[in-house]
């Protein structure tokens, strides 16, 4: 019996207060609205941003909320005005959408859609301002246009990307996130050489895709800083050539850096979301022309980057990324297809899978450390 | 009767303490050691740095000492090992200086020499650590390897380039810093493209540089900004489309400039070496690409920038440039000839002549910000 244009009842894994574990309900998903499409998810992983987000304490108040942004799934029905997907078409949420008519959409220097960027009005539709998940009539916020975390979601038009049916959903999910921002963080924003040398501080999916994207750019040392020596075996199947831990070291690392490499790497990643980090990134990235990329997330609104400027006036550069710079809806097709052909690895970053109902589970393990992504098996294909 | 070989005696401007008046004294200055060049100076210019060393307080006692790094002058005699120069040579004196031989020099990325970097060692010539310039048998201290405020100066080899004969002294002398500063700010470090908006914090010499540099690259829009508004005439020769004087709007200049573009420029550039400036100038640019160029010096060891690292994960970036990342040694000279085709206003830049003598009176004229760059004729050519 079809769905199309009727309310679905499914589950979903709600959220009902900062870092609280997460609550497997049967939530109501209305259909979608013009230009918008609703979603059968079939996989979602876990990453770090969903962490960061369910752990914060300050900010609007948006609960109950459904996290998730890192899934695949399968296109269940469209809304009016929708003219390029059809149920059944194999698909990916972004949360960095791409409208491809905006400013920054036709420029080719960013990602950021004016209209569906991250940081647009959280947790509602921007159409009617309201939210398309309810429980007994009472509503349930959304998460960066996506929220993953549930057997079926309604996602804005700009925010979903059609993808080869042939590529595996249970794989090519960590592409709507983690993966694709570190590849891409090598490749599209700071342009990684051959023969390059890297460092990269956090070995967790999005670091590891670093070091991916700069061993397929063929960098010559990269260099893996994590607190966590459990780390190290993922780390050498990426590329990773020297790994270092800080706490086994008396001075600080961005010294132990300078000295391996004879003055400081060409590029440097902080894949964590510490400031401290960062600045020991950036200190660790060569002074005459070193680029140190943020990729991590900092929800702390205290927190702020600090350094001399004489520390840039030499030719340092400190830039960041969101999703790699991908464009979602123009760049992800080709991306899947980059992995059918082998030209990256990614089934190597699933560590872990589990049932959607242990996603508390999946958690935990990303939160000790055991995990890269765990993978969620949401709804059956 | 030729001085090769021996001490000359002549006039230099000498400090004696931090801000106080140059004194024109008579100094010795030795000859040239091995792979160093004496060099008679015809003209140099004042630059701001120089005032800001001039100033500094804290830091070591390196008084008394010879200032000055914007000059011309020709070659006297050469020391033991050096034969690409010869006496008669025009030459350019480069505080960012040139080996040709080490990493850096042979990176196409930066021009930060490891061997003649302006943070080697200050105040002595590094054969030897001793100086070329006393005066009663006491020394003198140099000034970024090139201390122009004197008649007769001693550089080591890397710190000098030789020059197209023909070219006026008494102009190209600014292409030893501020000048070339600004156009390789544009050039080398930001590349402008055509089309682009800029915003210029700082209208000085430097600063207008930087306006010369993005009109001729095709810039659009440029947004100058200064707290003087003597600095709008000139601004409008060199390129600059949109004035605005931050104390006569109520509203920070960032947000004006956001509106004024739509969400800020391609490109900023801070030209004054203040870091409240500095982050309105990484403030006013484009949260998705925009990229601040830091152009002024700080000479205050307590002052950081900061900013929260979410304005920089959106995709803008922060670098700074010392000389315009111009490599002094192998681009000068066709810098030069581009001059002597007039493909680029240098002569404009020079809005004050004055004898050697009246140095101090050319301090004055900086700091009261009634000159861009004011000319001392040194010696006769
Ligand atoms: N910019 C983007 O578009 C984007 C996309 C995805 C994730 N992120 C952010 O990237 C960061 C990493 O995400 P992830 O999913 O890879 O996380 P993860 O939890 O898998 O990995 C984090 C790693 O950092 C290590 N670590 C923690 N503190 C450290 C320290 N002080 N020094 C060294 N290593 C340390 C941990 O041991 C772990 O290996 C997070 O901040 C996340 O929010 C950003
Ligand atoms: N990076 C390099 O290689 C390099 C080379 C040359 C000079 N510099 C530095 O560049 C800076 C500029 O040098 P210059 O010779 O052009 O100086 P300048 O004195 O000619 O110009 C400075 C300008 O800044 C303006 N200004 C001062 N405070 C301001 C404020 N708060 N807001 C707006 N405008 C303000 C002044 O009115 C003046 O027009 C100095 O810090 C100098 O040390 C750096
Ligand atoms: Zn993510
Ligand atoms: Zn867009
Ligand atoms: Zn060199
Ligand atoms: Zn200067």
């Amino acid at each position: 019996m079809s769905t199309i244009g009727k309310v679905i009842t499914c589950k979903a894994a709600v959220t009902y207060g900062p870092g609280e574990p997460l609550v497997i309900e049967e939530i109501q998903v209305e259909p979608p609205q013009a230009l918008e499409i609703r979603v059968k998810i079939t996989h979602t992983s876990l990453c770090h941003s969903d962490i960061h987000f369910w752990e914060l304490k300050d900010g609007p108040i948006l609960f109950p909320r459904i996290f998730g942004h890192e899934a695949s799934g399968i296109v269940e029905s469209v809304g009016e005005l929708v003219t390029d997907f059809q149920p059944g078409d194999h698909v990916l949420p972004l949360f960095m959408g791409e409208c491809t008519k905006c400013k920054n959409c036709k420029s080719r220097k960013t990602n950021a859609c004016e209209n569906y960027s991250p940081s647009g009005r959280p947790g509602l539709m921007s159409s009617d301002q309201r939210t398309r998940f309810s429980k007994d009539g009472k509503p349930i916020f959304h998460f960066l246009g996506t929220s993953t975390f549930s057997e079926y979601t309604v996602v804005e038009h700009g925010r979903l990307v059609k993808v080869n049916p042939l590529a595996p959903l249970d794989k090519i999910c960590l592409l709507s996130c983690g993966v694709s921002t570190g590849l891409g963080a090598t490749w599209n924003t700071a342009k990684v050489e051959a023969g390059s040398s890297v460092a990269i501080f956090g070995l967790g999916t999005v670091g590891l895709a670093v070091a991916e994207g700069a061993r397929i750019a063929g960098a010559s040392k990269i260099i893996g800083v994590d607190l966590n020596n459990e780390k190290l075996g993922k780390a050498k199947t990426f590329g990773i050539t020297d790994f270092l831990n800080p706490s086994e070291y008396d001075k600080p690392i961005s010294q132990v850096i300078m000295e391996m490499t004879g003055g400081g790497v060409d590029y440097s990643f902080e894949c964590v979301g510490n400031v401290n980090l960062m600045q020991t990134a950036f200190d660790s990235c060569h002074a005459g022309y070193g680029v140190c990329v943020l990729c991590g997330v900092v929800t702390d609104s205290t927190s702020v980057f600090s350094r001399h400027p004489v520390y840039f006036l030499g030719g340092r550069s400190l830039t960041g990324t969101l999703f790699g710079n991908f464009k979602g809806v123009t760049q992800l097709p080709n991306l899947v297809e980059k992995y059918m052909h082998k030209e990256f690895q990614l089934d190597e970053f699933v560590t872990h899978e589990l049932p959607f109902s242990e996603i508390n589970e999946a958690f935990r393990l990303l939160l000790d450390g055991k995990s890269l992504r765990c993978v969620l098996h949401v709804g059956n294909t």
